[in-house]
């Protein structure tokens, strides 16, 4: 190891360890602590993420930094080595310029808002929830110009650091595209809404058993209960605090089968890639993923894994058996068909393929907007509304259902949402590829998914963040990032389909 | 405030957070974390307590505290800074001699120790653990070693840790006035054996039923369901973040009612006092209590309030109403006195409060053997036998129901089990002089518990250990601490129970 590297070793092992006790924190806020712990925890939250600020922010570790970025000393690096470092530089630029104490409060102030927000949620309150994101807006507007070159776009800078080399431009591009190409589609497939029928779905499902189906279908997908564990939240995520210990949530529903069902695979989905990191970059900078290539691995999983035909061949009567009463009388036809089903919709995570990406659309230009001025928190409601009918045809009768239904806004994830489009893109591009490597669909039939992980492993989730999200598509598809695949995905799923 | 305590502050301030975040980590590891997460996780708590140990070991502290200590700085201090400022000079001599790298070393061992003592405790593998304890018996050992004085006795020193003011002298005196009266009024109980039939409290009962009514009662002794969460575990603990974040957890026998309910009763005492440490003290060294003051809480609950004939009388319908098939038969007499019934037994936490005190006893005699080098690690199973056969008159089959029972040692809790008996002598002490000022059985009878906990709240709970142990007994019952009434306690009991 190199004698700089070896300098640097005690910091990133302090920054670790305190960015993983955050993690727990968080999650455990998410899924266990008591109601009125909000406050006192918050203060906990805020003192470590400061602490957390400056084992990382501080003169010496930019030094370091700096003598490491020099060729020669590049040279005594391993590759890992590397990567760590280059990880750890684009951490730095992102919060060098953010005053210690601001961070600090700000987390605090951070780790009380989502509990803000759920309760505005249930109760339908946007008016309590408001001024939280207004607060929200400012710190994130605030941290992105202290560290703007002059006259760079605050939303942009937002936007890289989620996904890099993705800013309004290039999401312009892409979301024209989708526009042009799915708006149609979804209008062709409304018109044939009658030719699929999903209302087995909704029924009495007992919750128990749905916990039950859900733990197995995650077995059967590839979480790793050793190294993992499932619990309950408002919405589903996973979070981890290494490779061999990563945690997933679900949330249920009485009245429906398959939103559980299809949470529990996504987050599987992610579960995989972090229990895929390769043991020497866990615990260290190069495990920071980016959102567009963790969101293409959930949506891989969750849709096209999960709801293709030849997934369920195997174990859809292992389904039935858990409901026989409800599904007995149900073929895999219709039921593959009815998982499937699009339709205009107000809910984004319970929202099928086809129409998703106008959910998407829609919170990226109420993005653009906030960040632009167009719009301020106070137009929001209404905004969420008029898109809502613009682009998808449904009003929600509530905030609930509509401008409060995510948590992003309240984790002060502004700019987040466009990765999950271009996660399902990049899925997409993987899985063209893939059949034409694989006889995919045969091992989705053989219920042998082995295969397909290891092949998703082996070429990306092993890497963690040690190689860029493009260049890790490009290094396993031979070919850039390219949009097309996930409209042509769309277009001949659907017009198959739906026989259009 | 004074300044130099404002200069101490983010030094408090910042161990405060590690600790709770090492408390979480621990909370998270006994009771959901997954298997194979030990080794990755065990680096973080070595890092964390690390760090913990730096804000505190540190030259601006030792100076700042050395200041603090004289007389005019005093006189500037509230009475609360004053208590924090004690009890953190009591942490620092307690820590200021070992080497953070052993500190730091021995935490992240510590923290894989549990695992491996649970799952050698499952296999009845003493040979798993014996390694493990032997190494934590060093630690343990060279840690006093570090700070001791020339001559001081080591265990005295860790027995001091747990209980200020108690030594081998002090206990064993306490002890032997135990073995004088309780042996041989074990004896005339288990002459009369036949007397008691516990027989009904074995059987099928019921997981479920048995959780709803366990977290019945605990609302019911006072545990506050919105500052508190109630988990599972190997073995019945509480801890706590803060005051507003208390947690309990549970162990069910699907063959036996009893032991879940008088677990949750004497966890729930632990957690009262915690949630009644007042809000000025919570997230201060002045709120780390004695463990012989915590144990009297739960022991009190437990026994004093939880096996009371009158405590019964409002709620014994209600646990019927959970299990009329095995109950209804059963007079609310019968069930008190099966509830109390004393017989020697293998395992101290399923133990009745009459032999109860002469397994710690056991255990007491096994640790001054093992740090006065009459016993080594690899006596222990044949050692514990003996004294069972000895004091108990029964003998353990094999090592799972031996010396692999409690977790104590794996945590590295040399020196705490006296604080149990303390804590009962303590809890008889109280009731003695609460009987005296109060309708104690009345208000047991009425269901109203709230007059009993407020006066324990007033005099004891909310001033975490803002006073001594002792000072408080004494504050509270105009008495020293005097173990007589802990013997009167249970001989007039027990002569009562068994009409001996």
């Amino acid at each position: 190891m190199s004698k700089l590297f070896n300098e640097l070793m005690p910091y990133l092992e302090k920054s670790m360890a305190i960015d993983t006790a955050l993690t727990l924190l968080s999650w455990d806020t998410e899924t266990l602590a008591p109601q009125d712990a909000a406050d006192y925890t918050a203060k906990v939250v805020g003192l470590l993420s400061g602490e957390s600020f400056s084992s990382i922010v501080n003169d010496d570790v930019k030094k370091l930094l700096k003598e490491l970025e020099k060729e020669k000393a590049q040279k005594e690096l391993s590759e890992n080595e590397k990567a760590i470092v280059r990880n750890l530089i684009r951490k730095m630029q992102q919060m060098e310029a953010i005053p210690k104490e601001d961070y600090q409060a700000y987390s605090e102030f951070a780790a009380k808002a989502q509990g803000i927000w759920a309760r505005a949620k249930r109760a339908d309150r946007y008016e309590d929830f408001a001024p939280v994101l207004e607060k929200m807006l400012d710190y994130q507007k605030k941290f992105a110009a202290c560290r703007a070159k002059k006259g760079e776009d605050l939303y942009n800078l937002l936007l890289n650091d989620y996904e890099e080399g993705f800013t309004k431009k290039e999401l312009d591009i892409f979301f024209s595209k989708i526009k042009e190409s799915i708006i149609p589609l979804v209008k062709q497939v409304a018109a044939k809404s009658n030719a699929i029928d999903r209302s087995f779905l909704y029924g009495h499902y007992d919750i128990e058993k749905q916990k039950e189906f859900c733990r197995y279908i995650a077995g059967y997908v590839g979480f790793d209960f050793n190294r993992g564990v499932i619990a309950e939240s408002e919405h589903p995520f996973t979070t981890n605090l290494h490779n061999h210990d990563v945690r997933i949530t679900n949330h249920f529903h009485e009245d429906n089968l398959d939103s559980a069902i299809f949470s529990v695979i996504h987050e599987s989905g992610h579960a995989i890639y972090e229990m895929g990191v390769s043991d020497e970059l866990t615990q260290t900078p190069a495990c920071n993923i980016s959102m567009g290539m963790h969101e293409s691995q959930s949506r891989f999983f969750e849709n096209i894994i999960g709801r293709n035909h030849a997934f369920w061949e195997p174990i859809y009567k292992k389904l039935v058996s858990y409901f026989p009463e409800q599904l007995s009388d149900i073929s895999l036809e219709t039921f593959v068909h009815a998982i499937n089903k699009a339709e205009p919709s107000l809910i984004r995570t319970e929202s099928d393929e086809l129409t998703y990406s106008l959910h998407i659309l829609i919170r990226y230009e109420i993005e653009c907007a906030l960040f632009s001025g167009k719009a301020t928190v106070k137009d929001l409601p209404e905004l969420w509304k008029q898109k809502y009918k613009e682009y998808l045809g449904v009003t929600p009768k509530n905030d609930t259902e509509g401008v409060l239904q995510d948590v992003h806004w309240a984790m002060g994830s502004f700019g987040y949402f466009p990765s999950y489009a271009i996660g399902s893109a990049i899925a997409a591009q993987l899985y063209y590829y893939m059949k034409e490597h694989m006889p995919f669909e045969d091992y989705l039939k053989e219920g042998n998914l082995t295969v397909i992980r290891d092949f998703l492993r082996d070429h990306i989730h092993k890497y963690g963040s040690a190689k860029p999200t493009m260049e890790l598509l490009k290094a396993t598809t031979g070919e850039e990032f390219n949009a097309e695949y996930y409209i042509r995905y769309l277009t001949e799923k659907y017009t198959k389909l739906y026989d259009l």
